[in-house]
Order: structure tokens, then sequence, then C-alpha cells
């Protein structure tokens, strides 16, 4: 039986329950708060906002959306006039301290009343300084989810991960990568129930993937000059999301609810005028890794 | 004798050193700093920053540049191909003080090896608090500098303002306005020479109306409140200028000077999910006029 747009946007449903309880449990001190909300041209969603002792801003929201594609929807993603229903699940979280990855998820599923449809999403972390063995662990993480569906997924999206998660104003990669996907379909062969299967894993990949980095992280201790570096670097989380990030870009165009779209934004960021670090330093060893096409899991670490 | 790209330019470059010695001399305390850069295309440019007692990060840019037009530009600005030059200064100041607007200015001259030409730019305010006494104050300098050129400039360009400063997303102004212009050419049989002459008084009245803005504000006192609200409201600038900035984006697309462009955005900014001001509060009163259409001169204050 064909999987249909219930099933999946339940699926969501549970797997944002699944993760605020991960992240909750993780976090010891930090409850999600949630907002229901609704849109105008029908649908809603529920957006849960947290504040806790290790992630000072995060976000976890799960929204169901559906109604007329507008004409620059139709223009933007190519497709004939009609409805259109959107579900999916998107997180960012900030940590407090800066020796603990910026970390954000998206997986969603969009179909037409036309018959189109499509799954989507990505994984991507922002240390802000950058520990090669942890990219590793990370990407591993996201290989075994990949592997279990498709031999050509973890290689094939974790380059489309390098593209699409790229500041190019600044000629830098918004962290180390991950994997991300787009326009999954049945068109070569691979089922819908494969495809959905593959989001599953995705999605549970989550909160193990995040739970290692932040444990890994957590205990390092930080001052003013490593606070002073995740507000630039935090700067340049915003300016990726703001300039280059489509789904913010769609959003924002497309009037959906701006609060839950730029909960992706952190507590704080700062900008100072051309200050490269100095040589030699942590900072500019990150910097240095902040590029596309490094191979993570064959680095020796 | 028609006036040439040369003399508009050069005129550019003494209209960024006397604003620089004027604010200097506002500031009291504060510097510019230069940095010389060149464009690897052709041009290059002056970026001046300061970091003064009362100005915490405010930018002077000049540049001039020129080139062969990318494909990109032809078609953004629906252009026959060919070379441009395009000379302006830019001008963006974040006080220390919330109680003292952030002010932006804008002159440029741009001209085609094809003939087309024309002048475009704009100064705009945004108090972090709107008082409607300085709202007044403000606008007039600007119709002044308006009304010495054409009847109608100063409507016009307050009502392109109002729409042009204005951030989609939140359905809010990014200030109280100002004026805003493109595209001036002698089509409309007004010469270049009195398109450049309005230009000059445009450029001439920034020093004067800001000088104003700062005398009348600085004294206030402020506190944890005042601050945080400053921070938001910074957040909403950087919004404004990453997402809706066509200035913006078409330096960061063209491959222009990113730390001259960014210099605009605020040394700190903040993002809290979902918290609208207190009812009856000074923040609230803001946000209230934070809309298009407020004929600032026709109000009692």
């Amino acid at each position: 039986m064909e999987i249909n747009k219930t099933e999946i946007t339940e699926w969501f449903k549970t797997l944002q329950d699944q993760i605020c309880a991960g992240l909750e449990d993780l976090d010891g001190t930090g409850k999600f708060q949630q907002d229901l909300w609704e849109r105008e041209g029908g649908g809603g969603g529920r957006t849960r906002v947290i504040k806790g002792e290790i992630i000072e801003k995060g976000g976890v929201n799960f929204s169901a959306v559906h109604g007329p594609i507008s004409k620059q929807m139709a223009a933007t993603l190519k497709l004939e006039e009609g409805s259109f229903y959107a579900t999916g699940v998107s997180i960012v979280l900030h940590p407090k301290s800066p020796m603990v990855p910026i970390i954000h998820m998206n997986v969603r599923y969009f179909e037409m009343s036309t018959g189109v449809w499509w799954f989507g999403g990505g994984i991507d972390l922002t240390p802000h300084y950058v520990v090669p063995a942890d990219a590793q662990i990370f990407h591993q993480h996201l290989k075994n989810a990949c592997d279990q569906h498709h031999p050509t997924y973890y290689p094939e999206f974790k380059k489309w991960a390098d593209d699409y998660f790229f500041i190019k104003h600044r000629n830098e990669t918004r962290g180390i990568g991950g994997i991300f996907f787009d326009h999954l379909t049945d068109k070569t062969g691979i089922s819908k129930a494969e495809r959905f299967a593959f989001v599953k894993s995705v999605g549970e990949a989550f909160v193990p993937a995040y739970r290692e980095m932040v444990q890994r992280n957590i205990s390092k201790s930080y001052g003013e000059k490593e606070k002073n570096w995740q507000a630039l670097r935090r700067g340049r989380y915003v300016e990726f999301n703001l300039v280059w990030d489509r789904g913010t870009k769609f959003g924002l165009d497309s009037n959906g609810r701006t609060e839950s779209i730029l909960m992706s934004l952190p507590p704080v960021a700062n900008w100072v005028y051309n200050t490269p670090p100095e040589a030699g330093s942590e900072e500019e060893k990150t910097l240095n890794f902040l590029r596309k096409d490094i191979d993570w899991l064959a680095m020796t670490v």
C-alpha cells in the first residue's frame, strides 16, 4: 500500500516528540515550551523552543501546511498550479558553550494535488571550533544512517551538503557539513516506502549524533576569547540563514510564521569589521577547515 | 558642459572626507581607520570605520568600480551588455546609546559604456525609540535638501523610502524612513547638472541632520532594558539588510568586498523567540510608529 501524507505527518509529529524528550534528557534542565499556530491559508504547526543549561537557544518545529500553490511557489519549484501539502520537522540548537557545536536538522515531505511528491532534508554541524575527530564521528553517524538504505546516499548527500551549506560571500562552509538531499522521488526505481524509511533513519540519527557531540565537548573550559569567537561564528550563521538558505527565504517570501522560521537565529551575534584570527591560533585552524570536499572519514585524526 | 564621471567621483571622495571630519568632531573621541582596497575586475575603494565614544560601530565607505558588466548585473538592471562605472558613498552608524538612532546614507552614480547613466541614493533613520518630534526635525532636514531642487522630490522620495526600508516578514518599517531615490536621469527634462546638484544637497544634509539627532538624545539615561531592546532592534536591522536590501544583495552576489558591504551590520544583535513588548510600554509605542505613510511633518508633536 502506498504511504500517504497522513502517515508521514503522524510520524513527523512523533519524531518531534521523541527529539524533544531526548534533548530535554540531554540538557538536564531546559524544558520545551510549545506554541501552536495556524496558517491563514491552511494547516499550522507546533513550535517548541528550549532555553536550558546546555542549549542556550533551541527550537524543534513541526508543521503541516496546505493550500493552493502561489504563483511564486509554482515558479520557484517549477510546478504546475494546484494545491500543495508540506510537512516536516526543523531543528536548530545553539549551545551556550562555544566548545559545543551548533546543529541543524530538517526532514520534510511535499506533495501536490497533481500527484507529484518528494522528500527532502539534511543534518549539518557547525562547530565554533572544528575538532576533526568529532567531525569524523558525526559523519560516521550520518553514513550509518545512509548505508542502511543505499550505498550512494552518503557520498552523494555529503557532497550536496558541502555545496548547500556554503557561505559564498565569505568563501567558507557553514561548518563541517553533513548530509543534504531534496526532491527524492520514486522516479529512479526507489520506492516511496524506501525513501520514507531513509528519512526515518535520518530523523532517528539526530539525537544520538548530537548527544555524542555534546558529551565529548561539554566539560571543556572556555573564557572570553572563546565566547567572542562564538559570537562571530554565530554572525556567520545569521549570514548563511538570511542570505543563502533557500528554506528561510522561501518561508519569509511565502508569508510563513516568521517567529518559527527565525527561531534558527542565535541568541546573540557579533560583527566586527575585518578581524581575521591570529596566525597559528585555534580560530585560524577552524577557518582552514571550513571548506568543501574534506573527506572527514578518511582523515587520520 | 556635461558633468563627467571624474567630476562626480572626485566630489564623492570630498564628501567622504567632509563627513568623516564632521563625524569625528561629533563623536569627540573616535578616529576613522582607513582600508584601501582594489577590485579584481577594476577600481576599488576607501573603507573607513570608526569606534568612538558615541558611535559604537560606524563605516563611511567610498568606492569607484568599473569593468565589463556581468550577465547577472545586465539581467538585474535590465541593461545591454557593455562596461559599467559605479561610484558612491555609503554610511551606516550604530551609536552606543539606545536613545540615539541608527542612521544610513547612500549616494551613488552609475553609468554604462552605452551612454545610460543615473543617480541614486537615500538617507533613513532607525531610532531604537521613536521620538515624533525628532522624526519631524529629521524629515525637515531632508525636505529642505529636496525643496531646493524640485517640489515633488520630498513627497515622492519620502514615499519611496517608506516602501523600500520595509521589513516585509515583520510587517514593520526599518525606522522612521527618510528619502530614497534611484535611476534619476535627464529623461524627464531635469538636467544631469541639476540631478548632481540634488545629490550634493543630500550628501551635505547628512552631518547636520545626524548631529541634531545625536545632540537631542545623547544625554538621556538608559539601562539594561533599553540596551536589550536596542539589541533586538539591531537584529531587525540585520534582517532588513541581509534579506531585503537590494544594495547588499547586489554587492554580495557580484563578489563585492564583503567586509565593506557588511560594515553596515551592528556590533551586537540579539534574537529572542516571540517576545512582543509589554502593552503600553515605550517599546510598544515605537513598534506602533514603524509603519508606512506616516506624515511626520504634519504631526502635532
